[in-house]
């Protein structure tokens, strides 16, 4: 088989050389990435127990949710929360299974119901599962035939929509620091040292030449802080610390701002019971948030495809993004002369995925190369990606990938 | 004040000696008395709150509820819920108290959701209340003015409607061996012995003259059941546990059913994975289970009032069938010559609740005694009763009472 | 067959000697009436469907439902409704028929949505149903076999439950009154003449040996009523036409209370813009308002079996109810001698509906008469309805009976 | 003021000179689409109701919505909806708004059914929103105090938040092809002359070169679609029809593929009842269709930010997303040389919108020419814009934009 790869060059200045970027994240307890890791929850229970008990992932698509805010007073050294948060995924799976010895039933909704349950437990360390949130799911019946299918699946999955994936490499250094910053702001070593800050985090960095201006929003513990010096202490630290991970990301210059919308002498500050402004207001949906490779870039040609939910049996939608970052990545480290390359795979619906219809590569290359020079190694990797993309599949029900 | 109290001869025979008697009780895990006590968990825990917080339960109203079943897959020694429960609690509740330090927030939406999964998880033994059910509620926003409340509570709180409490004394035999044997099947005591029984059971009892037709139907636990025979042994203990608790309180023969709709050769039995039949198809509806005293008998005058989930400080279809329950017992116990006693009790909206417009209550005396004998009496207990029914409020909200 | 009857003497007052009797109705446009008739109106709904498309009623049970109030600010000559009310019906029907062709799907949740949205158009007069109102539905699915089901057809369907129906005659005339002030005040007549007056209306009626005190609930339509004058003129109107009636229906003496909550000088009147309270708050449940005969009398023996919704096939919830009123209501007519009855039928579940396990049949007959005397007659009357109970299903879905 | 402007040259070659492009339009049936459309259809109502009873747009954001797809079963020249499409809008807004006069209360709840309802019935044809919709809404309360914010009102609103908006000008012939072909089998006269072709219309595009292979999905009608014969003959004629479109807006030569996932002879073709694939198991959520253009364009810099259900006043995500657009339109068509042009500009929280943080312009210019030179021009352009953003409020409440 052949497969169509268009390589190209771009033949611009790089994203790291134009003057302007913007870069932002949107962080693990932030309400558009609940709505994401709720919808992927539910893909990966439902996958894991497909494959357990029946040795074969079957279809499903949970890839819509809804997170909607609840009501709360945080306040200094307590807060309550008032109206649960609700959230909700929606799509269809297969419930019923003709198996040789007759229909054996799927306990999607169960299942759908514990995943979420267990991911906001592992998220937050102050929402209480119990009270404060209402947990929903409205997902539509389907049957599979396993014997069928498993013969089918000795063949490679058809894809199961005309869809295309999209990433690039390098991450820029701005990228980068967007990325790590989130990261660092939840990991479990800042929670330890710094509880007070919750899992809601947005970082937004804005580069002007060599200068980043990063702002940091981050829910703040109420209960954790008893009055408004130890909050704005919090601030403080939370600024000082970013900045000193910052001088050993970048070379740039870097200023950082955090929870600017801030106005203490006015009450206005950041003040959360849970650690998500869902408890008092703010909305999620699913794939709003961050793109395959953990950010939004508008400065960066991207998929608008919401990778959670999505199964990762033949749903292009979501393996295809996962296989363009993989094939980007691999170009920039391996082909000599590459300075950025941005991938884009388009899939034709019906046709096994590992047949996209075309795959479009563009590359910003080091002064006096050409593409031409490139081609063959770059149409080698994405011919080796590709090859192997139904590997994928276990790959992401294993979670080897972060994909919002 | 002149409370005005009609006594009156019902001069026929006590149900007791009418040949034909009808008694049923809905038990712990039935979806009716699910809703009932999703209702009432509610309720008890606005009214902890507002009285922790306030010093005074505020106004509120919660007796509608929905119970809608799921979908589940028994099996023997397993099975499976596929789709969750669904809990639903409807009303309104004083969600805004304005106090001298400004408005207060109430936080009834984490006090329902948490309320009635706590009923939950203590009501069932099998029922992952994480996984099995999805909790929800429909209460809207009030407001209260504490400081105008708390001179107003210095009075008797004000009839919130035109209604009434009905109920009666004594129980009849058969009565009480309905009441016992669903009680004796949810007790911890035989849970220990008999695990296999699950929560739902209803207990309908047909009496013609001297002999009792007794009728269990009761969830059998999947998980603890490896096959038919243990299963249908399980049944058989059952009745013959029911047979000799009913030889021990009643002088009427007894013959007891189990599960009646089993047709075991076509595989029709009453197996359950979590104890409910909510798991796989029944519904239920708040007020429409046991009357105050714990029985549905349509051989005896009753309020169609749920006394679930209304307020105990003015919501007289609530606090009036207490009421009249006690009314009648004191009377049935202190009065002599009094063979079986009515008591109805109806408010008039916006009075005082101790200034009921009117209290009927209908003897069963003995024979050659007059009504006109027992007046006095009579109205004295219920002036005293009536007088003091304020004191009503704590002892429900200490559950003093069952309601249902 | 032999069919149990068992008739005994209850040789006491009728209802109509006792000194006290309660009688209540809830209106078209009470809370807890559309609840029973959005249950209702699916069940009709269904089996419309069934028979037109298969020439045979399925299996369904959608007795569950709930009325959630909404928020609404109705003003004298106008106002408006802030949140709309929710309607939601629960259960299950077959989703899925079998047929020689194939399996044939049944549009339930569109019937059911529409059969909702029908009622509520046709119901009220001020309530758009397009924003005034959601309406959802939960009903689980379920499968049905035409061929199979075409043979058992010939046979008589067979008990789903082990229930019973309970009904009495004659009325009293405050009974009557109740009804019948209802039935006046929601007519097209009456509509046309004072249309003022809303859908919700309430009767309580309480007689006290020759004196009845009949208390009218009436919401009255805000956009109609331009001031507190005409508000209270089409008070005094109802109260006027309503002891017009009665003066026509009863020799009692009557006095007539027309919203009695209301408080004018503070500005509590009850004003509402749709005609009905569910727009502020009260809600409802299905199976919480009138009885089989359209009225809640606590001075009556009583089922809590809710007729709305279920099956009119083989839910003897239902269908005894229906046939305790005939059968009461012909011993009455028919029987000389027989001046109070009440008829209780007891089902056996999985047995025929024509086969109840025994049937009650209570008098309270003309001095001089025993029960003995009219035994043969009533045993007749009983047994020719049970033969043709039947003939039931196809009545209830023409319509035939008011059930609540 | 001085605004912050810059501009740089992106210097390399037009989205057009690309060798490889891919564009796609979500059509107005699309469940994504509707997810938008009825987000954007609450926003458009709370606007109008707000500016005509209060003369002033008050806060909300309705930005997150979902719509879950129902079950149906079409068929050649019927079929029918089983369970109804679900759709949700989930926000909050202005419900109390304190006037000289007291509070007076905002009917969210009801403007927002109606206007989705409404929304719904002027979209499709075949959709019988009675019956084959279930619409809901989750909108939280909030107030306003008029009289401060008049006063307010005279000053520029202050940014909601830190985001970004982002455009491009000019559209490639692709790219308008995508739209045009969209607009055009959803025009009135192609209704009139071809009323098989549902509103669920999806256009990809993707060039390689000079040639453009256009996969058209379009839902069909299947009242109107007597047999597979028509239905192919339906295909053919859109096909006929967008070729010889597309023949007179491009020089590209143009393939095109309508319904590509079909199967004749295994029976899968794209039939509908109602027009839209939700009808049997499409789901959408808002935010997931176009970007402010019409088109999702993963070759080009876009935001991801939902421009639907935001208020028009200060939500910079949809504000600057529209500015953008008109600024990179006025500077393409206005500035000589400019070949093609992004624009990106960036909020700051709590400042004037008519101060954002940046503007970026990045210009592909004629060859020859430089950035410096055009510098003046494009800084003059975008300051005029930005000047006048307040003027988009009432430009976007009248629908001057389309947004999707």
């Amino acid at each position: 088989m052949t497969r169509k790869v268009v390589v190209e060059g771009l033949g611009y200045k790089t994203t790291e050389e134009q003057r302007i970027e913007i870069v932002e994240r949107k962080g693990l307890g932030h309400p558009d990435y609940v709505a994401d890791a709720s919808a992927e929850s539910v893909s990966l229970a439902l996958c894991r127990y497909y494959k357990e008990r029946f040795g074969y992932v079957f279809h499903h698509n949970v890839d819509k949710g809804i997170v909607v805010g609840g009501r709360a007073h945080p306040s200094f050294g307590g807060g309550q929360v008032d109206d649960p948060i609700y959230v909700m995924v929606a799509g269809r799976a297969t419930t019923d299974v003709q198996t040789e010895e007759g229909t054996v039933a799927v306990p999607v909704g169960s299942l759908a119901v514990g995943a979420i349950r267990d991911l906001l437990r592992k998220t937050f360390r102050f929402l209480d599962v119990d009270r404060h949130v209402v947990i929903d799911y409205r997902i539509r019946r389907g049957s599979a035939d396993l014997v069928r299918l498993f013969e089918l699946g000795k063949r490679t999955p058809l894809a199961n929509d005309t869809s295309f994936g999209v990433c690039f490499a390098p991450m820029t250094q701005t990228e980068r620091l967007v990325l790590e910053t989130e990261r660092y702001l939840n990991s479990p070593g800042l929670k330890k040292e710094l509880p007070e800050v919750g899992e809601d985090i947005k970082v937004l960095a804005m580069r002007d030449g060599e200068h980043i201006h990063l702002t940091v929003s981050a829910a703040i513990i109420s209960s954790l802080t008893p009055d408004l010096d130890h909050y704005l202490g919090v601030k403080e630290e939370i600024r000082d610390r970013v900045l000193d991970m910052a001088s050993k990301m970048t070379e740039y210059s870097v200023d950082v701002d955090v929870n600017t919308a801030d106005q203490p002498k006015e009450g206005v500050i950041y003040l959360t019971v849970t650690g998500t402004s869902a408890e008092a207001g703010d909305d999620g949906n699913t794939g709003r948030g961050n793109r395959v490779n953990g950010l939004i870039t508008p400065c960066r040609f991207v998929s608008l495809e919401a990778t959670a939910g999505k199964n990762p049996i033949n749903h292009v939608g979501k393996i295809y993004n996962v296989l363009a970052k993989l094939v980007a990545e691999q170009i920039y480290e391996e082909v000599k002369g590459v300075r950025e390359v941005y991938v884009k795979i388009l899939s034709q619906i019906g046709k096994p995925i590992d047949e996209p219809l075309m795959t479009s590569v563009q590359l910003v290359t080091e002064k006096g190369l050409t593409v031409d020079a490139l081609r063959a190694d770059v149409e080698g990797i994405v011919d080796e990606n590709v090859e192997n993309v139904t590997k994928l599949t276990d790959r992401i029900i294993r979670e080897d990938f972060t994909l919002f």
